[in-house]
């Protein structure tokens, strides 16, 4: 759960019914507000609106929206499908709303009523909330050992992007828990935060996930990160992930390759944080990786206008470009596995990062070996 | 001159007095306005808040500036120097202020009066304004030849960043008049413009050239480059430049450097274009370029608020990051000669990029030579 402030995601008992209730993440870090989902297609919109976003609390999104299913009555299958599909890019989405269906299900099997499944898979959307804030603290322990390691002596300059911190998570997140752990030890010199356009998640919400943790930290557009390798200003980047291929490429948010092309240019350490469940099996390659294109205003309108993030929301907001013009944009890149020089996991790290060593980690996984016996995999 | 619509620069004679009219590139796509400066301070201000901005056009407005001052009789040579340091890395912004003053102070060495000696510095305002029209048709020469020679059989995917165009140029530009050419040939599949955060310059003006010349074009984000070059559709990236080292080294918009490690990591060519009057041989290397860096409400306030482009005016819009968020700024970074695949200037192509050939082409440069004899050079 959230340390500081607003939780990030609850599922709540409202008088007027079930609902998940997230902190609105679009209007950040201006405002701390909520956005309360009482129905499937409100959470779809919400997954899809960027309310809330990042791999690890999608998937605790995904399992929430169908206990809420369940609790409403509505069919718990369509709703899992909708919730699995509302990106294409996030397994974790998939991974938690199947998981859910699957306890709601073996409830049915067992031949308990609709009112006792439903319970069952509210627990089991708590039980995956839970284990990810615990994964959240093993992913933090793993990867500033691993740091301690690669780059010994403390006085760390990290550069990260996008989001990567409790807003993502069940936790404290996957790299930037990491670089909390790094903080909290002390041996934190400064926290380099990509500012990630087209939506900015880096200046808007690890700058405020920063602010709030006290660290020493600086904003940079995307493409000063040249600069800061040049001048030899970066000790280790550490970035989270989407989905991780079974041949160890890393699908995470646009820009991410460049900085590991840069990094591996200056021989900087570039590290991938994740849950074993960000690994996709399914996916023998980096080229398997459907990369979601998303709609063009991001680029063109930017990220806000005059009242709110409106550009994220809808097409309102100042053009930044002439009228017709066309854009090229991706939500996600793919880095291929040569150029990271390790992947955490909650279970382990890779490194180097081989498919061998990534099923090892999988099969340490008692999610994930329970994951793949229920035959839940999305491909 | 401009080819098209309101023009760039203009020195006028106007009922109230001589002034420099710009067009002012904050208000770019939206509003085509311009400023009028009618004194130096007015001029200098201009130059610093962006009005006006992109290396020739720099040098031509450094001229006109020294010239307005011999014509409202003010000090002519403390509006050199004020012209000359109003912005730190742009080399041409001094030649174009150090040509004209020289122009008037040899006026006076004859023994010509005030009045005379403006109406000399004037003209050679207006030559500087003329010979960089010229030169910008045979950079497009040139770098249309190499181009075809690089990439031979036409539909060419071209990345660029920044604003290289008639905007920063008396005449069609550096880079982006090498597109051009590119595009009346009939061999222009697409022009990548990468947005070219803080202030933009590639959504707003690139995208608002190409727009006016009938290019299809795409804008992207500046982290979005890898995917590009990833899935292999970038044939050539072409870039301009602020400042060129006497090794090859070149200074330019921040995010340049990252596109020319991605260009070698995928061998893809990287081309420079400037004229010559960009080669500095007072800088011997990368390392002795002064690197501008530039306030952190660019990155931090965004480059537009509520009302026009706050962001790149003042420290008015709407605040991104927390209260208090520090920011990494530079306005510039080098690229080694190693990664630059050519310089292509007014006076021909440097390919290998060599510190001899740069010093042939610099040699090769009638102005160049007069600019030498005149000992007008700033380190």
């Amino acid at each position: 759960m959230a340390e500081e402030g607003v939780p990030v995601i609850r599922y709540e008992e409202l008088p007027e019914g079930p609902a998940v209730v997230l902190l609105d993440q679009r209007r950040l870090p201006g405002e701390e507000t909520e956005v309360v989902c009482t129905d499937v297609p409100a959470l779809v919109d919400a997954i899809q609106s960027l309310a809330v976003r990042g791999a690890p609390v999608l998937g605790i999104t995904g399992g929430y929206g169908v206990a809420l299913a369940a609790a409403l009555r509505v069919d718990v299958a369509d709703a899992a499908e909708q919730l699995a599909n509302a990106r294409p890019t996030a397994v974790n989405l998939a991974y938690g709303a199947r998981r859910v269906e699957a306890a709601y299900r073996e409830a049915e099997r067992a031949g308990e009523g609709a009112e006792a499944a439903a319970v069952r898979a509210l627990a089991q959307a708590r039980a995956l909330h839970r284990e990810d804030a615990e994964g959240s603290a093993r992913l933090a322990e793993y990867g500033s050992a691993l740091l301690e390691e690669l780059v010994p002596g403390g006085g760390l300059r990290i550069l990260t992007h996008c989001n990567t911190g409790r807003l993502v998570s069940g936790g404290e997140g996957t790299a930037l828990a990491v670089v909390k752990a790094v903080h909290r030890a002390g041996a934190l010199r400064r926290l380099w935060v990509g500012e990630t356009r087209p939506l900015l998640q880096g200046a808007r919400l690890t700058a405020y996930e920063a602010a709030k943790a006290g660290m020493a930290y600086s904003v940079l557009t995307d493409g000063a990160a040249g600069s800061l390798f040049a001048s030899g200003e970066v000790d280790a980047v550490l970035v989270g992930a989407d989905r991780i291929a079974a041949d160890g490429s890393v699908a995470n948010k646009v820009g991410t390759y460049p900085l590991a092309v840069l990094a591996r240019h200056h021989r900087v350490p570039f590290v991938a944080v994740a849950p074993v469940t960000t690994i996709d099996p399914a996916t023998a390659s980096g080229c398997d990786i459907e990369v979601e294109q998303r709609a063009a205003h991001e680029v063109t309108v930017g990220p806000w206008g005059g009242s709110g993030l409106s550009g994220a929301e809808g097409k309102e907001g100042r053009a930044l470009v002439p009228v017709g013009a066309q854009a090229y944009n991706p939500a996600f890149d793919v880095t291929p596995s040569e150029l990271v020089t390790a992947v955490v996991t909650d279970e382990g790290v890779a490194s180097p990062v081989t498919a061998e060593r990534l099923t090892e980690l999988c099969s340490a996984s008692r999610r994930q070996a329970s994951r793949s016996a229920d035959g839940m995999m999305r491909s």
